[in-house]
């Protein structure tokens, strides 16, 4: 007996998939006839249409035969894939095995944080609000290019290094917005910031090469460097930025390959590295020889009137390599970042692309350059800059209000986290737990605590002003 | 003067942009006060809410100021990232450098095939057709997906193995069409194929171990090897696939560490790999305890009644990894790919992929997830079957007919593509550079030449039968 429903299904695949059914379990067999198609309408109490779209169904899956001015018949030799299973005494495979049956290597180094986004409430490291974020223009530009003849072409093979009007329309916006100089060629397009540090680091970095990164730095920085196996060394990070005095003494003594920087806001403390600090080390890039890794995550969102140009603006040597993405600007999931670098190195690393990842989503390339063209994003990062400012306004007057003296903290000159060290012996991992245990989840990744440090970056981007409220109402129960 | 041109552009952005052109030149000066919205409207002859919308542009740009009940002004802060040049002398910085001011390796193991797609006619080694692909469908789930609240949720940072509902989508997909047993924690959504062997080899491969392929075996994988640092050692390939008798005295001098297969049909040319050489490499890999990385990439497009099941449906020691893709399937530029192992080897495998590319284009995922669900793309897959199967059909008629006895080749069991030998001696990269003159492209990805061997791998895939006529009219007259 076929049941029609409601339900989001439509009958007619309603009607389809029981008939394929009665005809696998051979309740309907090879050769039998089906009823007219007036007389199912009238056995169901479905139109017409209905059921001749169902018998399409099944003809187009090949389920039955249409015999013009005979009938309609079950097929005799159905459209299920008869795979042959391999032969030998494999009918017990009753499961897939739970383990490898050989081993290699587990790396504690790349332990990830936990990748499910929080339920709840949640602070992040200085994500985003997605909610704000212009999806319903992307999704319309992405689209239209699909629609078109042109867009299809997107999607076969094509260039590894992205889409050309793309990376036409990003050194546009790179050029303008970072007082870059660069072409098109000089872009390679990556899966967010991750794939440009990655290649960089794989293709730059041999086993015992010497890192330099600030202490502290970004945890996703080092694990990729450890992976390469290079050395990695640290020097001091104050409130202008890296050490540029320890930096200069380590050149004197060792060799270093590259140097690893977010220089528009220090990650974790947010601090910018000074002007003064940027030509110097800039001079000495040149004068020791090794790269500058530059990491502008956060570039978009300042809150100041002036912000520092990226040191990849006044790199005349070749000697920094610049990586930079949507991820912080629109949202991590889309997973759209860059590398800037001179043409001779984007040629090899588009080499080592190749092989990890043929090329990326042309078509979303192809449609946030419609979006950059038409000043789209340029047009939402301004309305997004006033909604963080305020947001940045009320999360830090209210640490200030609920926390006082017990928090040190300076207001972020820009990007979507507020750096806070607490004056008083805290637990941070205790605060952690608490929190969570009312609803507001502050992942370990935030949590910098050392025997003479404990210290937070909490990302309030994401969170409203009245979550920003509930998040510190738990976060001030959580303390005590 | 502002100009209103008939333009894709709207008419209020023409003149929004008009006006902030006036206050860059200083045409406009900060203070200014603009005309009301009524005497613009006169002025220029477009509705007045036009007007307004151009007033909101500027004022959500941060251009004017809008005073109640006074007037609107230019900004005396004008919104333009006034970023700070760095000190010192940078003024001539007139171009970015052309190279970099130091030295990396240049991998001559890594050259790639021409990226860029053929503007004309042109045979690729298999590849799909973009033309008939579903992607009003896929396009329309990918909007719908994006539309929803949960949908926004998967562009924050998400779960590294994939889109949870995918997963679970493919498990049951990959286990109702290949018969295999796995559950959903089985599987790491990867960036096509690629990402999935290079994961693979970057995790299970250490400097100097054996890999051992088909000769000839597909150049990606040997590349990816080569990276690794693999030795590679081949072992012939007859009408039954991989020479087992060769592997096995392999086994016997070696330690095997990885045995890459394309067991469905050996690239490059076709053969399947007999159901008896599965089951003794099967034995072989338990008990010599090497990895069986199989590559299924075009498992789909299967002519004949019984495709044989891959290796992986019968691996009860979990001594296969085994990566598929849609990128044949639907389209090349989707790199939708996916990687099957034991839960051990795919957490390993989660956090390395965590440091290259943090997570895959989750909202594709959801979308393609829904589509599996609703049956769509198994609809598409059996419709494109029989177009497939027409045009292998007459692909190798007129290639029997044109080249009589001068081509040796067998109608493919399935794939997209035809292995052809040549019976008399030809250049093949001259008839590769004559076809080329004539406008078609045969990449020479395509070509196979030794002494012995004059061989081609042409796919028939993405041409429809006018144009295999037109390829075909032009190879005949390259040849000669």
């Amino acid at each position: 007996m076929i049941r029609i429903e409601h339900s989001a299904t439509p009958v007619y695949l309603q009607i389809s998939r029981q008939l394929i059914n009665a005809i696998q379990r051979g309740a309907l067999v090879p050769g039998a006839r089906l009823p007219g198609t007036r007389t199912l309408s009238t056995l169901l109490g479905v139109h017409r249409k209905t059921i001749i779209s169902a018998i399409e169904e099944l003809d187009a899956q090949g389920w039955i035969q249409i015999r013009p001015n005979i009938g309609t018949f079950v097929t005799d030799k159905p459209p299920v894939i008869k795979a042959a299973p391999l032969p030998g005494d494999l009918s017990q495979l009753a499961r897939y095995p739970a383990s490898t049956g050989y081993s290699f290597p587990v790396s504690v180094l790349l332990e990830r944080e936990v990748s499910s986004p929080a339920k709840g409430l949640g602070f992040t490291d200085g994500q985003p609000d997605v909610r704000l974020a212009p999806f319903d223009k992307l999704a319309k530009a992405y689209r239209r290019v699909m629609g078109r003849r042109s867009g299809q072409r997107l999607l076969t093979y094509s260039d590894v290094e992205g889409n050309p009007f793309y990376r036409k329309q990003l050194a546009d916006y790179l050029n303008n917005t970072r007082g870059l100089h660069i072409r098109p060629e000089n872009i390679l397009t990556t899966r967010g910031i991750h794939m440009g540090i990655y290649l960089a680091s794989e293709l730059l970095l041999r086993p015992g090469d010497l890192v330099v990164v600030g202490s502290t730095s970004h945890y996703l920085g080092n694990m990729i460097f450890q992976q390469a196996r290079a050395e990695i060394r640290t020097v001091p990070v104050d409130e202008n930025g890296v050490s540029v005095s320890a930096l200069k003494a380590l050149c004197k003594s060792r060799t270093i390959r590259m140097l690893y920087l977010t220089p528009h806001h220090h990650y974790p403390t947010t601090v910018t590295l000074s002007a003064e600090r940027r030509i110097e080390i800039l001079q000495l890039a040149r004068t020791y020889g090794f790269i500058i890794l530059e990491d502008d995550h956060d570039y978009d969102f300042h809150y100041n009137s002036s912000p520092l140009l990226p040191l990849a603006s006044a790199d005349t040597d070749g000697m920094v390599v610049y990586v930079g993405s949507f991820c912080k600007a629109l949202a991590p999931g889309l997973r759209q970042g860059y590398l800037v670098a001179p043409e001779n190195l984007i040629r090899e690393l588009a080499k080592l692309r190749h092989i990890i990842d043929r090329q990326g989503d042309l078509v979303m390339e192809q449609a946030l350059a419609e979006m950059l063209a038409e000043g789209e994003i340029q047009r939402y990062l301004k309305k997004a800059l006033k909604i963080y400012r305020t947001r940045r306004d009320f999360f830090c007057s209210e640490l200030a209000t609920r926390f006082g003296d017990t928090l040190n903290f300076t207001a972020p000159p820009g990007g979507l986290a507020v750096w806070m060290e607490w004056s008083k012996k805290v637990n941070l991992l205790r605060i952690s737990q608490n929190c969570l245990g009312k609803g507001l989840s502050i992942p370990q990744t935030l949590l910098f605590q050392t025997e003479r440090l404990a210290a937070m970056r909490l990302g309030f981007g994401s969170l409203d002003e009245t979550e920003i409220g509930a998040a510190l109402d738990i976060l001030e129960r959580g303390v005590k």
